[in-house]
């Protein structure tokens, strides 16, 4: 089976970093050691389990990414850089002809999803990576769908912990809230409670101390007005191993769209759960063995 | 606004007797005061709020429903009885053409259905009458569906607590864990943690005393196997008032059907819940308007 090629764009961030380990422990793909960085990195080169990553800065980027397509062939490109960088990013990608899977939030939305339809490649955009927590929210979606008003006469709460430097409030907590008032809960995304201190976080939340500097906590509490009945839901991820293996997921997905000619055309998380589904369950069994036992790291 | 008729079958059972006193509350209700009753009850009357219910013993009830009919005029029987009684009451409600809400478990539910879809009558046939827990069932089930294999990777813990009575392991918890090795979670319905203490229930469960004989507390928690991500749902219900509301709200959706001409046919509450919000958001408000405020309990 051949392996694919990966093109991570944003090293050395956070996120681009460790999808990059990732990707070096994952036996379904080949990374590609170059990445397009921002302006403001100085350096050329980034050591990532001691392979060296050249980092492409913007004014090269033209002429580098012509001789790389000469050299790798056909490759997916992942973006995790900057979010004054994704529109900019997106019609260059658009441009080059190369598909990509969008893991940065912010820009212009409505714009980069534009840029996709009337490109010749297909790209896989998701604020948030973690399919687990993408699945959940779907969930709640069919619900405040199919039962408006099922929890109508119910109080909510919402708690969100982050590491220190989030400034603005969790963009999960706020699309959940509005799935909760489409169930009949009034609910200002303003009463979302934000806990960013390290230290209420460890001794209070119990959050461990090494993940104090990368953690997503989330909690909602349902109330109802009798008090009888109680509901609470939670998803806490530490780290950002789980965004990396949705990453390496949809860059599996955007794979096999390619190859079968798609082109134009936005997926989102939600395409990539049923099509892993399916891959595992029908027709692509290698596909599932690797999302088994993705790393060595786990 | 005509009020719905309704006879509780079942009193002095305690599911029956909370029914009976949020109907004598709710004034979208009339409760007619006699009451089908088990061969070992010996009395011949109930007080309920100072109302006396006429306790109606198995080897009159043929000449009593047929006065009953006769004086009533048509109306919703409700069966929170015994499991021994399920089949055996439901020929009878429909041998005698009386649509009906069947709260009690048990008995054999194929020769249940049959029973409706073979009569001249509708009726409402569910479990579990708490509506926001059916609604929770339901999108888990939507998941399972959709996503199978989404908590692939995933280990699970099931624990429940229930009153001391309770022999069996909660009906919802072996549904959910279903529902959960459908999510590619292996997890067997016998690992499922009971707790049937009152001391533990109290003390560290932290369950209010007065609702230590009476109470349905849940909690399925899920971590990924590299223990980075967990997700953890609960629903913990103190009391039976949350089954009557929904029981009630399943009478008021029978009394549409009975009245849209429908016959032999079975609804759950899923289809409660979905006529509940389509009645409260489109064509019947003042249905909805009940269903707010419905009770001065609470």
């Amino acid at each position: 089976m051949n392996k694919i090629k990966i093109m991570i764009n944003g090293i050395p961030g956070n996120m681009a970093v460790n999808l990059a380990k990732h990707t070096l422990a994952d036996d379904r793909f080949d990374l590609i050691s170059q990445s397009l960085t921002g302006p403001e990195i100085t350096k050329d080169e980034h050591l990532i389990d001691s392979i060296p990553i050249r980092l492409i800065h913007p004014d090269v980027r033209e002429q580098a990414i012509t001789e790389i397509k000469e050299k790798e062939g056909s490759f997916i490109s992942v973006d995790y850089t900057h979010p004054s960088a994704v529109n900019d990013n997106a019609e260059f990608y658009a441009k080059h002809g190369l598909p990509f899977v969008m893991g940065t939030t912010g820009g212009n939305r409505k714009r980069l999803e534009d840029t996709v339809c009337s490109s010749s490649i297909p790209a896989v955009i998701a604020p948030n990576m973690a399919k687990q927590i993408v699945g959940f929210q779907a969930m709640i979606e069919y619900a405040a769908n199919k039962f408006p008003d099922l929890f109508k006469g119910y109080s909510l709460e919402i708690i969100e912990s982050h590491q220190k430097g989030k400034a603005d409030t969790s963009g999960t907590a706020k699309a959940m809230a509005e799935y909760f008032n489409n169930l009949g809960v009034p609910f200002s995304k303003e009463d979302i409670k934000k806990e960013r201190d390290p230290d209420v976080q460890k001794n209070v939340w119990g959050i461990p101390e090494k993940y104090l500097e990368g953690h997503g906590w989330h909690t909602y509490s349902l109330l109802s007005n009798d008090r009888t009945v109680s509901f609470e839901f939670r998803h806490n991820v530490n780290g950002r191993d789980v965004y990396a293996q949705g990453t390496l997921d949809a860059v599996s997905y955007l794979d096999i769209k390619v190859k079968e000619g798609e082109k134009g055309k936005v997926y989102s998380m939600i395409d990539v759960l049923k099509g892993v589904t399916t891959a595992g369950q029908t027709q692509k069994p290698s596909f599932l063995k690797g999302y088994r036992s993705r790393s060595p790291l786990f």
